[in-house]
């Protein structure tokens, strides 16, 4: 255990990039850049903004998060080769802190069977790699992929001949979730012990879930001297995911004995960060999910309250406005005007252009007459949906949907379509098994786009009869996942906008760049 | 670490008692009986199956459970009082292994502030518990509620106390997860170290997840000499929940050189224990969660994919047929007959009543002609929904719900209500803000009752266009939260057969019993 005066763990975010391969979890670029924007809000150390040479998308939003968020560190992937961290550097230059993070696989098993390696040349392609990526800039992170099933003596091998090419992060990443704390926490230890030069970089650590130990482990790694923790929103990511950076965090706050590190995480936007990310990528957050889960500060059970009256110490280990839970939810209504709309926009942090805000009120306004009270929740979604910048090719113009139980669900549809300013009027009507399976067909007929519908979820935004519902559909169309997301007090047509905005996504990324 | 030859860890499944306390999750009698026929299926050694003096309905629950699941030990839940002993035992006492689990707080927090005792006095009744208990039955396990905040002097006198009065189970909870895993490890190894005669008993452990290390903590006390670990289904459970039983079990099974035990859990069985639990008790997994969320075995990034063609070792570190994770979902059409039928139900490890198969044929039937394939998945529901087991006072009988853009949304219902084999048909028609909210409003006309819509969610049950959609609501009334649940390929009439479930219950719950 660290013995000395605190020491700083930084925290690096993988959200955008990590996070996003989780399946169906793609963003658009306006929708990473309000991720980052938060994440800057979290005051996270590092954010790790996308692997550039992955796709001209990934490219165009780290630049533009390199060029735009401001104060943590703005770092970008790329295998060792040249091409990747040429790529890398061009995307993440622009920011004022820019960090190249080169990695390639050490375990035998990887070596071998996936880049069809030996040892000696992957031992060269890192030194070459870190060598590289120093000639553009001071600040770059190596990472040896499954170092948890590599061999120990070649790892510290590695290590050691990066940090003297320059790098200035070692990452132990815990590739396939494979480990577990007191195994992972030697590792470390032995590292910090055997590599001669370790000193002169910080050791971090990526750890994942699939054995449920992606926190435990990082923990572990902190206690034998790791300093950088390599980690999500909501733990999202491959498979079950990266570790959770909410869950470190406070276990850190709550067990400063135990982890005697500062940490520079302003933990009151953790909420916030939490539901954005579940909102915008459609990864839902589950109710019993430590921190951020909507059960985590609910006490159920007779004894549990009659504790929690007489003292809260007794069932409770942290406060829920520590992470930022808003003690109450209501704001406005319909009789609310502009300024305390704007001020409540404001308030939740977004800093907006003029129309954008105007466009905002009058959403805010149609919404206000449909229901009685508009929580912090639903302005949120406007918000996100107002920005996710998918460029509308059709719009539903006019909807007549008629079902029930002896009756034939009928969906009558009008849509515009708008491709270089020439508008087209559209219409159709279809059956179905139900009003938005009749609904759907009517739009495959109109936009001639046919998909596969592969999940559908809608929960209710705010609370009450008059609640908003926010569909999340995912839809396959050759091959790739594209998810959809719409928002109405009525089902039916938040299912309709959700499944157009999908639609219009394909349209926009398959019809439009290629 | 143990190094004796395999020691057996036992299960201790607590998801009809500490993860039935998860807000909104509550279960009908006969849903509790299908999860403990399945945690029985699972082969977890020890169900406790609830907490028989705090309503009849759990001590009912607890006895059918008692009389009817063969193979576990069954166990209540009592505290250390002779009319919850008593009570416990009277409801436990049908099982062929009956256990007595009672439980007394020894922090000076809990025993100051909610217990307003002294030390002495919580000792003397630990001691009568466990001798109270013991002359019912010679299997009585005693639980030192938040033992990990407990003096550990006192905790260790306490442990010997109980263990001399006839406990054969010792359990030191982590209550309001707050321990590490390095602390946890610690404090079981000391309890194994000083407390006399603690080879007489199972040293358990109660891990809860507040920090996220549910797991890590139960991983840590059995490398320390822990060989019983309560845990739940998916990690439900009061707050964050409990740890979760199939993540415990895949890493010893994934690490057996860390946790050198054996264990009799059928892993095979762990996907239908999730799903049946998280479908009864509308509590969702996420799809980032270990081993059973639905991405847990999905690789998204092309590096992965590229990876796992070539070796599949490379990325995955167990297999998804190891948990029972279905190779193919696709079963039956509107061409399979009856024969076909009953033998899937067979498969699925159904064992029901000719007349209940009967009837489930017929609403098979009827979703065939509404959906091209029926999946495992639809019949798990058709199967859950049918045994439920909520009498039916009001019943649906016609619906017509309209609504579009430019278009009111309106319903017209009519429903037949059954009291005492009387019916009398109402009906009534309301607008609302969209065509659930309409559909509401005229229910809520028709049935007097009036209650809070707290939460609604949808979720595709399978996947395509006509899938089937599943709807669970909470409905808040005088104070109490019910769980509705409705299904359909119209998501309109899924969400009313939520809420007339939801208010079914209430009437029957509130109306007939009271």
């Amino acid at each position: 255990m660290v013995k000395n005066k605190k020491d700083t763990v930084v925290f690096f975010d993988t959200t955008l990039r990590d996070g996003e391969q989780s399946p169906g979890a793609s963003m658009t670029f306006q929708e990473k850049l309000l991720v980052a924007q938060q994440l800057a809000a979290l005051n996270v150390d590092i954010i790790e903004a996308g692997f550039p040479i992955s796709s001209e998308g990934d490219f165009e939003s780290v630049k533009a998060i390199a060029q735009q968020v401001k104060g943590p560190v703005i770092c970008g992937l790329s295998r060792a080769n040249t091409k990747d961290i040429t790529t890398c550097w061009n995307a993440i230059k622009y920011s004022k802190k820019p960090r190249i993070h080169t990695f390639i696989a050490t375990s035998d098993l990887h070596i071998e069977k996936k880049l069809q390696k030996t040892r000696k040349q992957v031992f060269d392609m890192s030194v070459n790699a870190v060598k590289l990526a120093k000639s553009f800039c001071d600040d770059v992170e190596f990472s040896a992929e499954d170092a948890s099933r590599s061999d120990v003596d070649y790892l510290c091998s590695v290590v050691e001949a990066v940090i003297e090419a320059g790098a200035t992060t070692v990452n132990i990443p815990d590739t396939v979730g494979y480990s577990i704390p007191s195994e992972f926490g030697k590792l470390i230890a032995t590292i910090k012990q055997r590599v001669k030069n370790i000193d002169k970089a910080v050791i971090s650590v990526h750890c994942h879930n699939d054995l449920g130990l992606g926190v435990a482990n990082s923990l572990a790694a902190i206690e034998n001297g790791a300093r950088q923790i390599e980690c999500t929103i909501n733990g999202i990511g491959e498979r079950a995911g990266n570790a959770a950076l909410e869950e470190i965090v406070m276990a850190i706050k709550t067990k400063p004995l135990f982890y005697p590190v500062s940490y520079n995480i302003k933990t009151k936007e953790i909420y916030k960060a939490s539901k954005l990310v579940s909102n915008l990528t459609g990864v839902v957050v589950q109710p019993n999910k430590a921190i951020v889960g909507v059960n985590a500060f609910a006490h159920e059970s007779g004894i549990h309250q009659d504790g929690m009256l007489k003292d809260k110490r007794t069932y409770e280990i942290m406060s829920p406005q520590d992470v930022g839970v808003p003690e109450s939810l209501l704001v406005l209504g319909k009789h609310s005007g502009r300024h305390a709309f704007f001020k409540r926009l404001k308030d939740l942090g977004y800093k907006l252009e003029q129309n954008v805000m105007e466009d905002l009120f009058a959403k805010f306004k149609l919404l206000a007459d449909k229901k009685k009270c508009v929580f912090d929740d639903d302005i949120n979604s406007l918000v996100e949906q107002s920005v996710s910048g998918v460029r509308e090719v059709f719009t539903v113009d006019y909807v007549n949907v008629t079902s029930g139980v002896g009756v034939i669900p009928t969906a009558t549809i009008r849509m515009i379509k708008t491709v270089k300013n020439k508008k087209e009027i559209l219409q159709e009507a279809a059956c179905g098994a139900g009003p938005v399976d009749a609904a759907y067909r009517a739009i495959d007929k109109i936009t001639g786009v046919t998909v596969d519908l592969e999940d559908y979820t809608l929960r209710a935004i705010s609370s009450g009869e008059d609640a908003q519902g926010e569909v999340n559909v995912k839809v396959k169309y050759d091959g790739a996942t594209y998810l959809g997301k719409g928002m109405s007090t009525d089902i039916v047509e938040a299912s309709i906008n959700a499944y157009v905005h999908a639609v219009n996504k394909i349209v926009i990324m398959r019809g439009g760049k290629k």
